[in-house]
Formats: structure tokens, sequence, C-alpha cells
């Protein structure tokens, strides 16, 4: 049976293709389902109507049976999902992090799976790049100097003199200290469990934190934000960092505890920090961030999912599903990432 | 015979010890003389004094015979090298160029080096990394944004959108190639004659040329400053580059004709230009660079001779000189570089 056309956001359709994904039965429509930014959605579906073809993809919102809805693709699932989609097997973060899923309303089998797709890594590969490297070779100090028409040069350190500390070593930890580890800085990371990556002084658990802290000059937070992390960035953890650390959060707002930063840059223990993403967003207008020439804030950029990639990784993730196979990203309940 | 001891700035003296060096007799002192930033020519002294002790190294002004000092280190040599130093050997660069030595005025059978060590290509490949990054993640868009107080995203290109070109295929060219390339950046190089790099595309000549800037979105100039490439930044080759490129000049001031790029930048040809070098450094207060937006401005800082990779060089170069082995980063004297 043909499936329905989806409907686009621009009002353009592709045409359906007569479904034989799963070899499933005539009653037995499976449908996909995606419910995020629709630009974005709208590429979803030309990649899934060229490598998918006999999977019906619909935009949000679906008007179709809820009961053919057995794959949702989300930033944020609707609140009634195990009611409104009961035949749901795979709920796909279209975000690295599954922080903004409340657990609790989803029902247990659920398999809830984060998006492993290359093209976050790498976004974020750039962004926190940049960020060190405007820190280590004084960007805002030159971009004031240009204000005020002022040539005038400070001593090039090398980058063995900047010490990189990253907390979360997940595949965007990884990632991100493999590259600064290529620049020649001298790396460490912290995680909860013991990690071994080469180049990389790694620490972990509570005992492994003091000495991690101790000996970074820049400390970069890509942790999952859990329970356990929720307020990790805060004055005491400030107060171990070398005197005059720098801190970019490309993790969560709710790892940091915003009063904690402002005090920390006001009595000098940070110099400054790099921000992508606030308690609150967008970060309101007024709020004390905006104006700190210490602080840099850019609106949650750091990293986007790439279509083509997040299409691929689903792709690949239904054929596991399908295979009986581990789902990659695949989230421990327990875990809480 | 003991070495005098050497000036220093600081007014401490390093203890020199028996000489040693090349096995001369007594009256054949082979004095090393430095004549650059005197704050890094005091590191040269210590480094020295720890990995030569047997090499008087002096500090400019030099006092002693100048019949002794058969090699010199200088940003700037004085004008009367022949007459003063009469048995000079060597000629070092404290820097990567040497276009701000008057060839004309010193002995053809002079050794002209330039410097090699690898602290100079960190730097650069960090300076350009974090310009590329910063052009492609809208950095300045978003700095923008924060004085206004805006929360806006703009969608995340992959890097694989942004085509960057290298003109100049030396040491530094071919580091930050090596470095974008592992970034995702598509990268093609130029140079005057052919090259072969991985994953990079590379072009040489006159001919080949068109086609470089054809596909350059970012243009990176890192060519040596000669005859040749003297105004090469000029109106003709912005008009080659896609609409929009950006500009990175991290070569010469003396590459880039100002005015062709005050009036690309203003009729939209180039979208931003960052500049390291300019014409007349220090920029003047009140040039127009200074009061653009598009441009940003930094006081050649790309990158320093670092000093500890520096006396390395130096002294790999004074165990081949006395092998009788060719030098490294020796200047062909009738090509300019």
């Amino acid at each position: 049976m043909a499936a329905r056309p989806m409907a686009m956001r621009n009002g353009e359709s592709i045409p359906s293709s007569t479904r034989r994904w799963a070899d499933a039965g005539a009653n037995d429509i499976m449908t996909f389902l995606y419910k995020a930014d629709l630009e974005r959605g709208a590429e979803w579906g030309r990649l899934f109507a060229q490598k998918a073809p006999e999977l019906p993809f619909h935009l949000w919102p679906y008007e179709g049976d809820p009961a053919s809805v057995r794959y949702l693709a989300a930033w944020t699932p609707p609140e009634d999902i195990a009611r409104r989609f009961p035949n749901l097997e795979i709920l796909f973060s279209v975000g690295a992090g599954i922080d903004q899923f409340d657990m609790s309303g989803l029902p247990p089998e659920l398999a809830v799976v984060r998006m492993t797709e290359p093209g976050i890594a790498a976004g974020m590969v750039q962004y926190v790049t940049h960020a060190v490297l405007g820190l280590h070779r004084d960007s805002r100090h030159y971009a004031r100097q240009q204000q005020q028409q002022i040539w005038q040069a400070r001593r090039v350190r090398p980058a063995s003199a900047c010490r990189i500390g990253v907390l979360g070593l997940g595949m965007l930890g990884r990632a991100v200290l493999q590259q600064l580890h290529g620049l020649g800085f001298p790396c460490a990371g912290w995680s909860r469990s013991p990690h071994q990556i080469d180049g990389v002084e790694c620490h972990s658990g509570c005992d492994g934190l003091d000495h991690f802290l101790a000996r970074s000059d820049v400390l970069i937070c890509l942790l999952p934000l859990t329970d356990d992390t929720r307020g990790i960035l805060c004055r005491a953890l400030f107060a171990q960092l070398p005197r005059g650390a720098t801190l970019i959060n490309v993790g969560r707002g709710g790892h940091l505890v915003e009063d904690d930063l402002l005090a920390a840059l006001q009595d000098g223990q940070l110099s400054a920090a790099v921000l992508d993403v606030c308690n609150t967003e967008p970060l309101p207008a007024g709020h004390p961030f905006w104006r700190r020439p210490d602080i840099v804030i850019t609106p949650h950029v750091a990293s986007m999912t790439q279509p083509d990639g997040a299409v691929d990784a689903v792709l690949e993730n239904l054929r596991r599903h399908r295979a009986g196979m581990p789902l990659l990203g695949l989230i421990d309940r327990r875990r809480g990432y």
C-alpha cells in the first residue's frame, strides 16, 4: 500500500513509494515521525526519500494513525507519548544529549537513542578549538586594542604552557581532546569511569577529580547532564583550578551555578568563560552574563546535528533493530546517559 | 681562554666557560652575536650557556673584537655589516622571513638562513586555525549579538562547505594546510613550483592560479615577500575569488594593496579580512582598517620564534656548517627566499 505524502513546511510533498520496509503485513505500517526543527526536518524528509523510500516519513504534526508510529525522532517528545503512540519502539534524540527528555514519562521498555552522527563531533571540535585558541592567543585583548587603535604585541606562549582539561570522555570529549592534543596542548580528561586515550592523561571518579582540576588551565565541560553532574561547575570546583583559569561550557546550562561563575570572575579565580549554553535559553536580556567583557556568549550553536549524518545514523540503527543487534547510542536508563 | 661575560639587559651575566668550539686556535674566537628583541635574546643567552657553553654568545651591542664575529642572528642586521664584521660566515634571521634584510648590502658569499624552528609553524597553525574557525563559525556576528543581548542561532555549516586556499607552500603553508585538512575543510594550495601534499589540491605557476582562486572561499597568504609577490593581493586577484570570500593575510603587509582591500570589502566582493601584518607597522592611528567591523587587526603576532627551538635550530646549523653539510633554511639569493 502507498504511504501518505509527507507534509513539508514549504508545501512541497515528496512522492511516496510502495512500502517494503521490514516486510510487515499490509495493516502494519511502520511510520517514522520527526518532531524538531522544521527546516532541518525537510532535509531529513528528502534524505529518507532517497535512502529509505519504503519507510513512511512524516513531519510533526502527524494526522495519520498514531498506532503506525514506530519511530520518533524528537528534540522534545510530546508529553503523552506512551498513550499517543502505543506501538512506539525507538525514540531518537535529534541531539547528542537526552537530558531534555523526561525519562519518568517514557515507557520503561522504549529504546531511547542519542544522536551519534559524526557532524556533531566535528562541529563541537571546531567550536571548542576556536574557543581554546581564542583564550590562548588573547583574541579578546586584541579586539579591545583594535577598538582603541593600539598596535602592541604580547609574547606568543607555546601551546605547552596551556593545560587543557576536559570533563566528560564521551564521543565529544574524546574528539575534542584528540584535536587539542594534536595542536600541542597538554591534555587531560576526567570521567566517572576509567578511560584510556593516547596522549591524554585520564582521570576518573571522585578521587581523580582533584588532581585533574589542579592542572587544568582551561576547563571544558562536555559532561552529560544528570542528577550527579547538575551544578558541578560551582565555587568549590573553581577553587581547585589554578588561579586565573578559564572555563568553556559546552555541556548544558544546568552544569553551571551562574552566581558562582560571576563570583569567581569577580575575585580573579577565573579569568574568562566561554558559554554556549545557559540555565535559561534564550539567555534573558538584562542577564549579567551579556555585558561582561570576560564572558563570551553564543546561542547554543557549538554543534548542530547535520541531517545527512543524522539520517545515516538513524537508518543504521533501524537496520540493527530489525536484525536484533544492539543499537548505537542506546541510553542506559539507570545511568541516565 | 675564557669568553667574556654576556651583556644582559637586566644586568645579570652568565658565567662563561672555557671555549672549546670548533677546536680553533687561541686567536680565532668565533663569536655568536644576537641583535633582536632583548627579552628573547636573554633567553637565547641562557640556552646557549646550557647547550653550547663553549661558544661565546653576546647580545647587541657588541664591544669586543668585530673580527671574532662569525655568526649573527638578527631581525634587522646593521647596515655596514660587511665592513663591520669582516669574518661573518652566517647571518641567521630570527624570523621565518628574510624580506627585512637588504640583500644588496650583504656580501654575496655570506650564508643567509631563515628561522625554521618548529614553534614558528605551531604558532602560525594556531593563529590561522583560530582565524578560519572564527570566519566559518560567525564569531564576529555572535560578538555583535552579545553586545545587543540577542540570542539567535545561525545554522552550523559543515566544514565541507568552506573551501580553504593557501598561497605559499613553504613550511608554514604546508603546516596550516595539514591542520585545516584534518578539521575537514576542503583544502587547496598554490605555489610558484609544483608540490604534492596528501589530501590537498595543489596548483602552481601562473596557469594554476585562476582555478585555485575560483575555488577558495577563504584565501590565506603565506607567501614569501619578493619582487614577484609584492602587491599580489590586489583588486584583480580579489575579483577571481568567489563573491563574498574572505582573506587572511599572515604573510607581509607588502603583499596587500590596502586600497584594493577596502574597495573589495566596500562592494561585497570580499566579506571580511583578518590581517596580522600591514604595510606600515605599527598600523598608524586613524588608518581606515582600525574601525572596520569586517577587518580583524592583530599586531604581527600570528607567530613568534620560540627561543628554545630557535637555539636548537641555530646550533644544528652550526654543526652542519662545521661538517660541511648543507644548512637548513639556507636562502637562495637569486630566488630571494
